[in-house]
């Protein structure tokens, strides 16, 4: 009966902002049934220039307010977060966490082992890179590994602004993050920012066709789904799963971007006052 | 006595950031002996982005910040915070407070008083464009200026990722963006963010000669003058003042691009954990 119960909880999801939506979005292809609730903590955006320390005492914050609605498991849908604070947060959280970096760096590993060019690029927020976390966990399947890595800090900016694939703006600047990795004839590119694969067809025209593009968001969507099978913690429903939104900022302006990034409207937004997100939960002064 | 000893206390300035140092750099121009204890919100940067509840709230904490070091004089070095918060902070305050809004306002009105083209053009952030605050400051001078608002989201990453005047990426957003200004036959473009100083070439270059640009932080610094002078708070020292920073996130990034915005070394800066920056001062719950 407690087994029960425990399969009809939401997964709980958080991110910096909006960009964790397009993780949602995966989510709900490979697991429609399931109940999400979602926090973006837009009023703190962006995690991807702030300090590891900084990044993680967020996390903490965000993870302890999904924890009141009691989820079966929390997706932490922002690499940033993931880079900085995954270990934290599985030491904090009663439930299963789950990130993006170690999925996306599993996958690009996957996709490049019968190919001819094996390296692995990687492109993220200056946090992200900062931390080494997609190197290390690139490394740990395959010691061997060239990686290269490269922080582009304008393309959040770019998407939230609403520039779209073939805005020429777009593509000028990509050209100038991705100049370098042209040349490393890559196997795989790993997309390590929720908010890139609504640049997808304008990285990929960059790069070519031989280059396979890993969204760490996609790959993160079938870890929770493997996961929550090998727990036997898969909703018994599926489909109509409910989607329900919680953002630190203003609530129209997460309704009026939230469409582009989840694919689908979001119907259900509320406001955290953000006191509320930062009471102090007791594990805040324990974070190394 | 009491006077003299008011004379000699610091000038409290603060930003989101590490913008509101191109404003101390015009200050240390004008007033050479002022102390100044700066305050840059780098853990909640951008403001720009955010709900104008939301910046009024975070305001009220730098400003309440900065009081504990007894300024004679709150300067917000911030487009977006004057412009959402300067009344509450002038309530709240028991000091004078300058914005950056009015004085920038009232130096475009004051160089296109005798040119033949008198339209006032204004690039700034998300939020200080919405906030109306350029517009309602230029039409009290003159209520019938043809006044374009143009909001600029990604000059400030640009300008934080250290791109300059002749990179080729920076000219083709300014052109994207300036694109209707430029047929506007405008008489002087506010520059309504503090980071835009840093791109002051390109857009020079993107207006061509005829158009005046105004950079709200200098015009700022001439009006902390001019009242510090009215009130006869003036210190009584004309060179040496200090400069003492403090940042709620990692002071090594502040000192690292710190020098580009301030035009000086920033020797000394000091770490603000954000909890103590949101110590529950009274104001608060009053902010409407």
């Amino acid at each position: 009966m407690e087994a029960q119960v425990m399969k009809e909880r939401p997964i709980g999801v958080f991110d910096s902002g909006l960009g964790g939506l397009t993780v949602v979005r995966e989510l709900t292809r490979v697991l429609p049934g399931e109940d999400i609730v979602y926090l973006g903590d837009s009023a703190r955006v962006p995690y991807g220039i702030r300090s590891l320390e900084t990044v993680r005492r967020f996390s903490m914050d965000d993870a302890s307010f999904l924890l009141r609605y009691e989820p079966k498991m929390i997706v932490v849908a922002c690499n940033t977060a993931s880079a900085a604070a995954l270990d934290a947060l599985k030491e904090f959280c009663p439930v299963e966490v789950v990130g993006t970096v170690l999925p996306g760096a599993a996958e690009a590993v996957e996709v490049t082992r019968d190919k001819e060019n094996k390296a692995v690029g990687v492109i993220a927020t200056e946090a992200t890179i900062q931390s080494g976390a997609y190197l290390r966990a690139i490394r740990q399947h395959d010691g061997e590994r060239a990686v290269y890595a490269q922080s582009c800090p304008l393309l959040v900016p770019i998407v939230e602004e609403g520039r779209s694939d073939d805005d020429p703006i777009v593509l000028s600047v990509l050209h100038d993050y991705l100049r370098e990795m042209q040349r490393k004839r890559l196997g795989a590119l790993i997309l390590g920012c929720t908010h890139y694969p609504l640049l997808t067809n304008a990285i990929a025209k960059v790069m070519g066709p031989d280059v396979s593009l890993i969204s760490s968001g996609r790959a993160a969507a079938k870890e929770v789904q493997r996961r929550l099978s090998l727990s036997n913690l898969l909703s018994s429903r599926s489909y109509g799963g409910r989607l329900r939104c919680f953002t630190t900022d203003n609530p129209e302006r997460f309704n009026r971007l939230g469409e582009r990034f989840g694919g689908r409207r979001i119907d259900q937004v509320e406001r955290v006052p953000i006191d509320e997100l930062e009471s102090r939960h007791p594990a805040t002064t324990e974070i190394p």
